[in-house]
This record gives C-alpha cells, sequence and structure tokens, in this order.
C-alpha cells in the first residue's frame, strides 16, 4: 500500500493575486494561449475572500488523491519528498496549465502511457526532488480556466536546476496536450 | 484513442431532496454509515439554487473524465451506452457512497486493481447496459459529505437486473472500502 500519500481530506487551495501579499511577483509569462492580469504580489488562501478590493486573479485549484502515480513511484516521492514553506526556500513558481480536449478524450491508460512511459513525469519531478518541492492542485472540476495549477518552492541557489526540471518537461510527448500556460515566479516577501 | 468519452468541458450537477421535484422517492435506505435527511421528491439541477425553500438535502457532484478506465474498455461503454432521460426510463436510483481513507491512500495502479482486475466494477456495468443507464459524479474534491454520487435510470421491468447490478457490486472486494452508501429509489413524477 502507498504511504497514505491521498488519504488526508481534499484540501482546495485559492491564489490570489493583488498588490500586497506573502510572495512578491519578479517574472510573469505566458508561454502559450491568452495570459492572466498581472499582479505585483500573490497570496495563498484556504478561502477565495475577503472579497474587496478584488484581486487581479483568483485561481481555485484542490490537492487531491494522486491520478497516476503507481504504489512504487509513490513510495519513492515520500521518501524524497520536500513539504512547502521550508525557510530557505525563498523563491515560489506558480505554473496554471490547461490540457487540450483531445488529452482529456484519452482514456485512463492512455494518459499514464504518455505522462510516464513516454514523457517521464514523475520520474522527472523526482530527479529534483529534494531541491524544488512540488505541490499540484487540480482546477479543471471545479470549471476553472486552468486544469492545473503547480506550485514549486526552492532556494535561490536552486533556480537553475528548477529551469532544467521545467525545459525536460515542456520538452515531453505531454505538452504538446497543453493549449494555455502562464509562468509566474515570485520571491518570498521580507517577514 | 477513446471516443471522446471525457474530452467534455465537466458538469456539476446538484441533487436537491425537497417537498416538489421531478422524482418521486419510493424508498430511501441507508445501508453503512450516517443516513440523510429525507425528502418526497427530488430534482437534478446544474445550480445549487434557489436558496429558499431550504432542501431537506442538497449533494453535489461532477461529471468528468473517467478515472480508470482502459481505451478499450472505454470503447465497449460507448458501443453499449445509455443515455439519460429515456421515456420508458422511469425508475431513477440515486446511491451516494464514500469510500474510507485507506482507499484513498492507495495509488492509482492499487485502486485499478481493486477496481477492476478483482472487483470488475466496469464489465459488471457493461453486463446490465443498455438497459441500466449510469451516471458518475464525482465530489470528493469538493469536500462533500459523500466521495460520488451514481445515478442510475431504467424502465420497470429492468428492476430486479438492477437489483441484480447492486448485489454483484455490494458482494466485491471494492465495497469494503466503502464506509458510507445511501440508496434512494424514486419513480419519475407525471408529467
Amino acid at each position: 500500500m502507498a504511504s497514505g500519500y491521498g488519504a488526508a481530506a481534499p484540501l482546495r487551495v485559492w491564489f490570489r493575486g493583488q498588490d500586497a501579499g506573502a510572495w512578491v511577483c519578479t517574472s510573469h509569462r505566458t508561454l502559450v494561449g491568452e495570459d492572466i492580469p498581472a499582479a505585483s504580489h500573490m497570496d495563498m488562501r484556504a478561502q477565495p475572500g475577503p472579497e474587496t478590493p478584488a484581486p487581479a486573479f483568483l485561481l481555485l485549484g484542490v490537492v487531491s488523491n494522486l491520478r497516476y502515480t503507481t504504489a512504487a513511484e509513490a513510495e519513492r516521492l515520500v521518501a524524497n519528498s520536500a513539504g512547502l514553506g521550508r525557510a530557505h526556500a525563498t523563491r515560489g513558481v506558480l505554473i496554471p496549465i490547461r490540457k487540450t480536449p483531445a488529452w482529456w478524450a484519452l482514456a485512463q491508460d492512455e494518459r499514464r502511457f504518455i505522462y510516464e512511459e513516454q514523457s517521464r513525469h514523475t520520474s522527472i519531478g523526482l530527479k529534483h526532488l529534494p531541491a524544488v518541492a512540488r505541490r499540484l492542485h487540480h482546477s479543471r472540476d471545479f470549471s476553472e480556466p486552468f486544469d492545473f495549477l503547480t506550485w514549486f518552492e526552492f532556494a535561490p541557489e536552486h533556480e537553475a536546476q528548477f529551469d532544467d526540471l521545467l525545459a525536460e518537461l515542456r520538452a515531453s510527448l505531454e505538452w504538446s496536450y497543453v493549449e494555455r500556460e502562464v509562468e509566474l515566479r515570485y520571491t518570498r516577501a521580507a517577514a
């Protein structure tokens, strides 16, 4: 049995782009598809509100059970895991993506095959653990503008390693199914 | 490629137990875990409201992409599929279930193995198609009281066949992971 990776109750997280917050935006790039409004700061919250002032963007995702990971992979993930909020991990990156209808029309075994056997998605992530911590948020079932919001945290000296991870994933077959992708980089605001 | 089974945008559905509505409740049974409030009627809606009068129960689920089905299975499902709303299918059954934390702690390959290789979930459903139409709604990521809401529709003469389907599923290994299950049977209200 996998080590309780998905046993916790699903956790909803709102990413709120606004004028102040825990994370200061240092870079905002749109790789494919429509952009989102710019914001100087970002906060992650367990609630959408308060409603005022209205945020520049408000994106919802849920941390949920694993959808493709096998028991063997989950064990390696847990053994090498890195949590969010490490004091030295002062860099954060939010990458919202949406996949094409063709991706969602695939059956489970077809998506798994492209995700791991062809694109090595989990293996690539594992290679950069524990330097680059990662949390995946599922958005598609909430009728959100993106399907996934991935949040990364790492120390400044691991930014080049993070760039390698991104380059590998973006060169994969899986990424040919990405029809919208934005990349927002942040530095943790001074306490 | 599977035949577009999951390509449509996810569809949120609210099941609203109340004093009037399209479906008249004929039976309300709790098989395991806590019951839900009784209601004489039920409506399915694309919106939660209106807020008044307050419903006896209000359950939300989303019709989303397939999570376990292989391409070969999806092809057989599509070839034998039956839609909702058939004029002769005047019987409806809503079965909300919640699975244990142990289920959700399993990795994808472990859940798939129990779901199909051991419990024949898709195969059992296929055997009763097209007589018994079925639509699965995912609830867990919405922090709802149940993980899944399954809605069935069939003609009165197929009720015994539906009972066989239920008995087979409930005898499966997969069902040992069910910690809450309610069964609500309905007849379509006269037009």
